[in-house]
């Protein structure tokens, strides 16, 4: 990790857990220290609830809008979560979104509009950002991260470096529905190639934050359109499987075509996809592709890690939010009516958390990969 | 009309309006009287509803299951819609499901468990059957018919008494997802052709009568399965769009693709489609075509017509079911966010009213195209 | 009606339809013209909806705040009805909501953060205002109409004209429970008096108002909180029912508690109630005085009066929102399940339209009264 | 124990852990082996996930209705919990609800059509039955425990056993509802003495089990009426916190009078809860009996006791269903709003877990608690 300069106080000494170690071993070393900027909204509380017993990193910093700073967090929050508040949270100061935090690294869940110059600036100050904002992921120097798929465009970190005279660095993980369609999208590229995509969302209400989707709007119905959604999965899902070559990542050249719907559900997004695949397969090859797909993140045992990133299920009306968005945690993706398509050969349905694999749980994972691979840690 | 044999009683003399006469002039003659089979279901109550005021037609005849049979209408139903029950059928008696009813057409509610057998009965018996039960959808001398479709396709009514030797008949309406959909790609097929679809549905628990989808399987969910529901959409669309050549149906060649959903959603049906025209097409033109698209329901005038069976809406996030099933009183197709599908070629939104245009108001609207055709009355 | 002054235009020459004229005879004198406050928002929309074919009245201004002053009015709007929007208001310009508006009486739904000197000031200016905010319900020279209940509190009129020095006046509607709660407990006060009542509402989001309720808090929960709602039904139904003497209305000294739920409905309060009665009375006796409960609206035939203003439904398990919001459409309170309470007496649910019965209707109801009383035309 | 008799094969030897021991120490001793009848169904599906990684029950025995015998229990469930099912249940086979099953002690699940006998048969061939049916609930001899409350009704087991001749026995817990009530309203009996009671309802789809209450009669709807809840509430409080005297339980003097409905919730039923008490209470007394009551759970460190049975929140919009169900793991009773009532005294809201405290975490803390008084093992 970079020393940081003048802006970036006093940073404890962490050592990265060898790449073997596995989770139990890294509690050994002392934790970094984390910060979550936008720290009060819908997927900043999601950070904090995942960082509250994490054994790599430690909540030291809280930040968020002029309206919240100087309070505590307890009185800043409106706590959205099911699960309650981890104490230790309770009275951590909520301090202005500046360079300063005590942390070694930050996670951003702020929001588009602000978060472009405030990361940039975190960045520029020797932090490690993790971004789950929009705003940077599809500039050319900037890796958009899903770890069991490129984990190699990490390398970009260098180039972003180099290029913007950073001493940080500004990782970023994809949109919610993004990734959790990237992560069953990623196996078959992987063996068959894909050549095409038509793929239909039905995205939950957390995914718009809070306060998000008036009620008036989404009880007992369905919006058809979500701002700006049809174009992030269109463009991200083409960087994430885009090979990097030296400094550059080559965009993949499949067409990738969205439409978008909001439905009344709390948390889970479901799409419906059609694909077309490079080669021939048959049911037992897809099926196989799917169910043993892994990368560096169950290589590496990284904590966050679901032991199967895609998890292929049989039943014939799964996957659904209110069953399925507790396996393995909230961070796999779950393909369900896997079979052909005359069309355009193949289709099925996935699921993911949206606020967990599709946010904040994707700039964890991103953290951890980040950390076991030396990007954090001298 | 053919002369009722037998097992149908008494029939009063009516006569069709001729083509030109339209609704008011109708009233004027005598009306068809009307049975309804399944009359306590979901989609029996909407026929109730849907005849209580008709020019053309008088409800004068309800059968029902054998638990049923035997009581008043307003003691057998257990009334689910949010219109009031019509006073006129308070009290009308509910009779077993055979023929004999006083009435001179039926409208088949029946569940597809037991509609096979008994429309037969009834048609055997010289009754007009207007079917919206799967059974004899497929069948090669039975119209599928969509009115401003395939008009034509009536003709199969007279290979179907030929070959069965029947006095009366059956015609069929499409399943609701069906019916939506076929509408809004007739206007493509007529201007441009067609050589593949691809729809996922997002469909109203309405679809599925009463009791139906559990609460608890829908409350904040999504279930990606329907059984059955896209074989149906996938073969009736294609029978639907097909041409006639002299007394057979040549099923369309294109490829449709369905995946089907549920939603907690009450009335409506969404689908997202892609679509692959035989002709290129500008933007303007695919609008033109879906603006102004009409058939024989319009130009004679049919009193259940829409005015436009398929409405374009340019606002950005519609249509939506909670805003727009009322327009052309749930008999139209809406279709929203038409654009340019860098895959398939073009990609929207549709909504139809699953239980009016998707249902009993499709079997009706079919009923009313017969008797301006001269198919019922003599 | 006094005659405006400078802040008042041209008013068009109205005469009050005779009290016995009904609403036939009444098209045939010119319309007063009907100005909406707050007419994009929530309950604003339902004003100009039940105005649109008014026989009275005839819908010529509309304001708003700032932001939409200018724009037409289809413009402005974000239209959450499910039914279309009137033709005829798309192009009327929305304008500052300041006297000089171009009608003859106005309707207000402005929000209570800026009702109370744009209401005074409209009134001042000579304008009868009909106010569903909920700023000067409470005044004591301000009457809060429940027609049905207490058309003699029409006459606070004259004692706030004269106390206050204006030409216009101000007269109120109950907010949406209270509104419901009253028409039920009106009949039962009258026959046979009341001692105290505890209840508790289910309340539909559209009570907040657009955006309102986030869809985060309310999907699948219930929300136990409503702020100023239950001090409202508790000081509210206690003015209504309160016996005016001379100039005065002496608030009824029953006790009214409250407690106050939001639920995920769209439209439709509910109530759980259990009443204490000053009188002994018999079930049939009870049933009755709900049953044939009528007054000045419907022995005045008022164009938006319910035939029966309180229905009393038998099945066990209405009202329900879903089934039987239609009813009268919307302006009837519907009584369920009354049955003998062990412990108050009585015990009941009702459920009333919360945007028709408990906002707009009510303030169109009110005008009608006031119409036939000549309160509004010399 | 009793003896198990003939149709009670081999059981375990297990040995009550000592009262003071706490969970920790039980886990040395050889667990009771326990069966669940009714598995299939939503609750016995909870006490299936609650069973799991029981320390003191070890789950062996499966039964369920003819239909589903035979198979094994991944075959026969269709599993609707959002916790994955339990690994080791999947191959366990489902047996019939008869005697003979290969248990130390049965929970029942089972619907009250068929629970009576069934039940009885059970206990009669030597097993202690924990149920959860309604059918025992107000037999004289048969407890009706609620454990923080009523631990000495336990007592009733004797005269049980002596009166039916039976080696084994029923224990019942209260209906979903009554649970939660029960809780919230203990802490005031206990130290004010309570008068009346008066309670509106606003409960979970879930309590109606699966497939139970139909989506088309609960999306965006209310319905006022829960056959046979409003008496169970009524009579099961007032048994519940009734004193024993000697081998009798003096149902207690107050009354209650409750208004039962069900919202669109999945779980958690929430209630308006309005109450008189004995003596005077200030605010402080209230809030200190409601914040501080524990009972024998607590003391005796059950494994499935919560810290506290009531939990008091100052949040003036709390309890929620969505967003506290999980506090204490679904075993405490949340009490919000508490404040002063000008009718009845005090009034507030509760809300309890309809499927863990309210039915199966019920019967299992009963089954603890039974076990740590030594009914359960020699």
């Amino acid at each position: 990790m970079s020393v940081p300069d003048a802006g970036r106080p006093d940073p404890a000494v962490v050592r990265a857990p060898s790449a073997r170690s596995g989770p139990d071993a890294s509690t050994t070393v002392p934790r970094l220290r984390a910060g979550v900027l936008g720290a009060t909204g819908a997927v900043g509380q999601r950070f904090v609830q995942l960082l509250a017993d994490h054994p790599w990193f430690q909540l030291t910093a809280l930040a968020a809008s002029e309206r919240s700073a100087g309070k505590c967090y307890a009185e800043a929050v409106s706590w959205r979560l099911d699960i309650p508040m981890p104490p230790a949270v309770r009275d951590l100061p909520v301090q202005p979104a500046e360079p300063g935090l005590e942390c070694d690294i930050v996670f951003s869940a702020l929001d588009a509009a602000v978060a472009g110059p405030v990361e940039e600036a975190f960045a520029s100050a020797g932090y490690p950002v993790l971004s789950n904002a929009r705003n940077h992921r599809m500039a050319e120097d900037v890796p958009l991260l899903v770890p069991e798929v490129n984990a190699d465009h990490a390398a970009l970190i260098a180039v972003q470096r180099k290029r913007r005279g950073w001493k940080g660095f500004i990782v970023t993980n994809p949109n919610c529905s993004t990734a959790t369609l990237a992560l069953a999208l990623a196996p078959l590229e992987r063996r068959f190639g894909l050549k095409a995509v038509a793929v239909t969302t039905l995205q939950a209400v957390s995914g718009a934050g809070y306060p998000g989707v008036p009620s008036l709007d989404i009880l007992g119905n369905v919006v058809p359109f979500i701002a700006g959604e049809e174009e992030k999965i269109e463009s991200e899902t083409r960087k994430i499987l885009g090979r990097r070559s030296g400094d550059a990542i080559a965009i993949h050249p499949m067409i990738v075509s969205a439409q978008t719907t909001r439905v009344p559900v709390v948390d889970g997004h479901t799409a419906s996809v059609f694909v077309s695949l490079e080669k021939k397969a048959g049911l037992d090859d897809v099926r196989e592709a799917l169910r043993t797909f892994t990368g560096p993140p169950q290589q590496l045992g990284l904590p966050s890690a679901p032991a199967h990133p895609t998890v292929l299920l049989d039943e014939p009306d799964r996957p659904q939010p209110r069953l399925d968005l507790n396996v393995e945690r909230g961070m796999a993706t779950l393909v369900g009516r896997l079979r052909p398509c005359q069309l355009l050969g193949w289709k099925f349905i996935v699921l993911g958390h949206n606020t967990i694999r599709g946010a904040a749980g994707a700039a964890l994972l991103n953290a951890e990969l980040l950390q076991a691979q030396g990007f954090l840690a001298d």
